[in-house]
């Protein structure tokens, strides 16, 4: 079969991990990506050979020296799908409908009803096949689709209470209006994500509350979990959890005591990219209620580049869920090491 | 009556709000506070008028050229109750034993067996005439304390979940070992909060979850509120709420879109205190089960020194909960402000 060949139009914070991942698939070929302004990523784009083309005026790349191969509308013309890491409401649904035989995805930051599906592997896949546009939910709705899936499948969830201490800009951006020193609560209950998880898992009861705190690398969310039935014990919820590969169990015991060594353990093996969602397994407990409390932490520029990966075969309809999974999780090295990690303590133990 | 005699042990973060909200009752008398080394709150304590006691040795001072009116024996050999604002487990106890009339008031980072007795002015006041050692129970816990007793007398509360995204020193700590750009999950559920809620609202079903964020000048507490009957509206609630004058209500609307801007009114209105529990009117939501969500910011160094000074009167049974209630909010400011804001906006609309 010839590869599917992927344009990215956007190469910020989500569209040159989108990138990358697609350069290590061996069923895709990144035909380049867009960028809007001569920067640095331009260099970042030369060094990896990744072609680049403008969506603004192309005299701007050429003062700086920067090489760009052509338009967007050249870049979508040779292209099967179009992944659209653009600032939300971007509004590009209309130009990728010029281009009847282009699929698109899109990101979180975009409403559910700009394309009527929103995407997880873990819940919907199957149902994305032929989506001409499908779009893949934000970091955070990926992370608490992902778990919840995951619980819901073996305990059935009854009702989920969900706190987010969200980042407040990514470890890139400098400058952009930042939170410091103070909790900024978002004022709505629930929050958007809450509303968010339902456009993937419709039946799911589900509230949320969300504050902003002074960081950059990593969301945290504290989950109350009412179940429908009872787990056996901490322990046993935890083995439940790294069956998902791309969800990852993490132990303060092994010096994971905040998100800065999640992410120094990333970049020491995966360019920095915490594609997993990491529960911590000693933050997992069962009240007396039989009610699941725990902690997760979420890579918001990481864990919902799986899902675009996926999005793509799920849309054009070229692998089902479990290949791609598992193609994907093994082109990005998910779910390959600390899950192995705690097996072996369990066979030692 | 003869004014009560009070000493404070410990000139610290607490201790020296305690001895400002001491000054500031017509009912008792600041004998005076003990300070462990030679340093600016020394110099802080000379502006006030308030003699400092010694708790080591006398000639550190004399070097610095501080005045040490005796040790803190001859102190608490001239008080009725002293306020204990020493470090965690210092263990003054045994020393305060050695004075058979005197009373003594602990701080919440004390274990509850340390007294068997935990205080709050809205649950249990009445219940601490003639405890010789009552500990005020730690601010994260107050807050709780106050507005779960307040919504559990008019709606009954159920069950309650609560994330709590804390702060990581206090402002005035500029090296003690705090937290930047990470978050860090307290690995344990139920957190300890919900389980020190129970030592002063034992019947109450509550969970916890809580985490450190990079900040410093107030917690933030987001609610999950299962209720025994449904509240008519969010505005019944936040109403309801603000009928305890220690219980302030404030609104994204008028400006509160983070903590820094409570910090920042706190400054300019009493000397940078926030006694109040402070909950966000437009963070206030009920779900489609009839539950309550809400997030409360909580002023760490402020919100327990109105409870210590009514711990004073209640162990001393020289004045009942409205009364002294109502001379501490007097004398410290509490309550008249936004409250007053948010019924005058009712009545014009």
């Amino acid at each position: 079969m010839d590869k599917v060949r992927v344009a990215v139009n956007g190469y910020g914070t989500i569209g040159r991990r989108v990138a990358d991942a697609v350069l290590r698939q061996d069923d895709m070929e990144l035909v380049g990506v867009t960028k809007a302004t001569p920067d640095f990523r331009c260099l970042e784009a030369e060094e990896k050979g990744i072609r680049v083309f403008s969506v603004s005026d192309k005299s701007a790349f050429d003062v700086k020296g920067f090489s760009v191969e052509g338009n967007l509308m050249e870049l979508l013309d040779a292209s099967d799908v179009v992944v659209d890491c653009t600032p939300k409401n971007s509004a590009y649904i209309e130009l990728y409908r010029r281009f009847p035989s282009l699929f698109a995805i899109f990101q979180g930051g975009e409403k559910h009803s700009l394309t009527g599906f929103s995407f997880n592997s873990n819940c919907n896949y199957s149902r994305a096949f032929g989506m001409k546009y499908a779009r893949v939910v934000s970091c955070n709705t990926t992370a608490l689709c992902r778990v919840l899936s995951q619980i819901d499948g073996v305990y059935g969830v009854k009702k989920v209470r969900v706190a987010i201490a969200r980042r407040s800009v990514d470890p890139g951006e400098g400058r952009k209006d930042g939170l410091l020193n103070a909790w900024e609560p978002a004022l709505e209950y629930p929050s958007h994500h809450a509303v968010d998880v339902k456009t993937v898992m419709p039946k799911i009861n589900i509230v949320s509350l969300a504050g902003i705190a002074p960081m950059t690398i990593m969301h945290g969310h504290m989950m109350f979990v009412e179940l429908m039935s009872k787990p056996g014990s901490s322990d046993e919820v935890s083995e439940m959890l790294s069956v998902n590969p791309r969800i990852r169990v993490i132990s303060g015991d092994d010096g994971f005591s905040t998100t800065a060594q999640i992410k120094d353990y990333a970049e020491s093996l995966n360019d920095g990219n915490t594609y997993e969602v990491c529960v911590w397994k000693d933050g997992i407990g069962i009240d007396d209620d039989g009610e699941l409390g725990m902690h997760v932490a979420i890579d918001q520029q990481a864990d919902v580049i799986p899902e675009n990966v996926d999005a793509i075969r799920a849309v054009l309809g070229i692998a089902c869920a479990e290949d791609s999974m598992a193609k994907t999780n093994s082109s990005l090295g998910i779910g390959r090491k600390l899950n192995r990690l705690v097996s072996e303590k369990r066979i030692v133990a």
